[in-house]
């Protein structure tokens, strides 16, 4: 899709300078930008940029002063950076764009499927599923009996939903993620081999979440695992069964939380943390990537980090002794010859 | 599906208090039940809850003393717990009773098809595959060129097993899950550049395991990667080419084995642990979360922490001290002070 | 497919001792063959084997000497290693050899596909896309608008492709690996929710790349996510948005790399290694497996290790000590006792 400057310019309500008639076809950052690239100046840190970049548009502050003349054509509105957040995101819809139902895909009769949606090919849709207005289900995705998507949420290729889980609203799932398998509940036997215990609870995604590429919620053994309303996971999550996250919280990919733990409101998860089952953690914590929490964290808004995780100051001060381990030990070995040689002197 | 608490006694062969004509159609915890669940109260520490429970109908011990009247209708049966396990697992079946070939599949006219199987529209089966009897085979699964899976196994949707795996009976292998994909072997070359070493072995998973979403086990260079029977592998783990897992053995979320590493029976192997190649681990090893196991543990039945992995208390005892490593750099200063001190006052 | 001695020996240009007429079907090491397969002896600590292996067929070095008769048919050559390499290659390709493409698949009109490619059932392609010659597309692969494909390149099962990607040619991607999904980006918001900031980059895969099952790599956010040719990645590693990887390094199983950071060139990293963001690793570092790396790492060819990583011999000296820190502090603590008796003794 190619668009002037001209229709840029007044779909921003911003002000022209150059060329109304320049041609742009890609959105690029304004030091990597080449011909054809629509580009933004919001960061003084980067106006240097403004004379060397080979942009053809570039949507600046209105207040921006020049030294030199610039070979781009410049539109020039209030808040540079929000004016281009907007088109990223209309230029997002514009390539998303996709309705109808494609063949050959498989839909149950029962199912009940809602308006103006996009259902790819061979997505599979089973008995009693809900698919919910404008909703996105991409080719080989599979949604099982009595699951409910939803409207305005987007399934990629390739996501799992499982039977009898519950999608929110404007969700967003990326390929390869699995809702609803099984939680890990085996009974031990006495003659060492294991009985699983059926798993027939569910999961359930609130509303404005976004859930990354190959991250797996298990269901709840009994009753839901539960990710509440806006919360955000990033790829190759583990969430184990009867899990449940507050609104907001945000975990990094490769992290897993174990069964049955708690996490609250607005927390900070970094990658490759572990959560172990069974604890809850307070609104507002921050957690440090790779650190390992063994028990609750009953206070809120601190900062954790290591494994077992301790408050991050603590934590920073011994790492950096740690460091130091082969000269401390150094020093207790010079002291104790010291102490030995007075000994024998005396 | 509704039932009838009449119809449930019946069934556990219990007796009934209460109204025998109380419909539930949901199992829930007794804490949590809501009219139309059926629960269970086996732990006297849940006891309290039996006066206050919303759950229509609860099963309970035949031994169970009252002190006050309860509003849910009871079924007296001889173990609450086990009788509710069963119900689970009758639940389950029946939820997950799907048998019949849906269309579109493809099926190699090559391949052998068992009898009483379900295989879920857009299922791929290659050549010479063997499909065993009362198998399920969910939507988008894969099974390539003479591949066996054996008989009461279910492979639930996106699982792929690549060509010439073999799957044992009774096997449940979840969504998103790889097996036998390609060993992770390069021979360095002169330029710089890696060679891919062919993997022409396969992958053979035993009787009654069970592995979870979107875990990957890889094929040998040549020979068997080997799941052993009843062992029980959780989401995102990682079990590299040659790895033989002995019987029995639980691995949780997100671990990783490296190459022709043969862990024993009865292995317990927490979250995120990661084991180096070529060792050997003994039977009824524990290996805690977060472990790196980086030499062979030859002796079984021990517990294990830490990266490097050592004995579990060794481990404690370091890791209460590394939290007081400040201190400890402190009172070092201190003694070297003194002994200064000591020394200039001579 | 079976093969003679004689044919297998007049292959491989080497001279047969024993029966020309033996037949063999299957590759296996010399130590676990069975009668039927063929095998190779190069590693002169393997010599014992030549007596009591089964293999039918074995290729030797043509300068073997043998103390005793064997009963299996030797084909000597110059290099038993290489000989037997070519026919794993050629075996490899000959178990790989498909082509056609099967129905049902979904191709958009507008996409241009290769000759001589092999798309399997299921497989579905989108607006634009072009797949080169001599690819092999598996069932259930999903390849999105605008995406290239190069020629010699095999996508496994189940691949996807997000749309805009770019791979190279003679690249192997497996099972459930995903390319291209949103980077991981959210602005803050005044009322504690996140907005989604739109990845519109793409991923960018040159040649000779390898990239293993369940691996995810994100699309950049404005300009590409870049793989360089000869990477070669594991299973279940995360790539976030941004990243750049430099030509032939290896990176092992569950690693992740986060959002801008950029590895150099013959960079190997070991497996459940974290790297954190906008940060960058020298060229042919090497880096210990669950290291975490959270700084630039500027100098090249040096050896990484530990959480937060640092130079490996220093981190194993600390490591060392680590385990006999209770002994430290009673070390320190009988320090004291021997000085305050002697204050104390004054």
């Amino acid at each position: 899709m190619q668009f002037s400057a001209h229709q840029i310019a007044t779909l921003l309500n911003g002000s022209l300078e150059g060329s109304p008639d320049v041609m742009v076809e890609q959105l690029a950052k304004i030091e990597e930008a080449s011909s054809g690239c629509l580009s933004f100046l919001s960061n003084p840190k980067y106006e240097q940029y403004i004379y060397s970049t080979k942009a053809s548009v570039v949507i600046v502050n209105e207040d921006l002063k020049l030294d030199r003349p610039v070979k781009s054509t410049l539109i020039r509105v209030k808040n540079a950076y929000s004016s281009f957040s907007q088109l990223l995101e209309l230029y997002n819809r514009m390539r998303l764009d996709k309705t109808g139902i494609e063949e050959p895909v498989y839909i149950h009769p029962s199912a009940t499927i809602g308006k103006n949606v996009y259902i790819g090919g061979f997505a599979y849709i089973d008995k009693n599923v809900v698919i919910g207005d404008n909703c996105k289900i991409y080719p080989h995705v599979y949604v099982g009996d009595n699951a409910k998507i939803g409207k305005d949420t987007t399934l990629f290729p390739r996501v799992t939903v499982y039977f009898d889980c519950i999608i929110g609203e404007r969700v967003i799932i990326h390929s390869g993620a699995v809702i609803g398998s099984d939680g890990f509940g085996f009974a031990p036997q006495d003659d060492g081999t294991y009985n699983k215990i059926n798993q027939i609870g569910n999961v359930v995604v609130e509303d404005d979440v976004e859930i990354g590429a190959n991250t797996v919620i298990d269901r709840a053994t009994m009753g839901s695992t539960i990710i509440r309303e806006g919360v955000k996971l990033d790829n190759l999550i583990q969430v184990a069964h009867n899990v449940e996250i507050g609104k907001n919280t945000v975990i990094a990919a490769q992290s897993g939380i174990s069964g049955s733990t708690k996490i609250g409101e607005h927390v900070v998860i970094g990658g490759q943390v572990g959560v172990v089952g069974h604890i809850s953690i307070a609104n507002g914590s921050q957690i440090q990537a790779q650190s390992g929490v063994n028990r609750t964290i009953a206070e809120g808004e601190k900062k954790w980090s290591g494994s077992p995780a301790a408050p991050y100051n603590a934590q920073m001060r011994s790492q950096v002794v740690y460091s130091r381990l082969p000269e401390l030990e150094r020093r207790i070995e010079e002291l104790e010859q010291l102490l030995l040689t007075k000994e024998l002197s005396k």
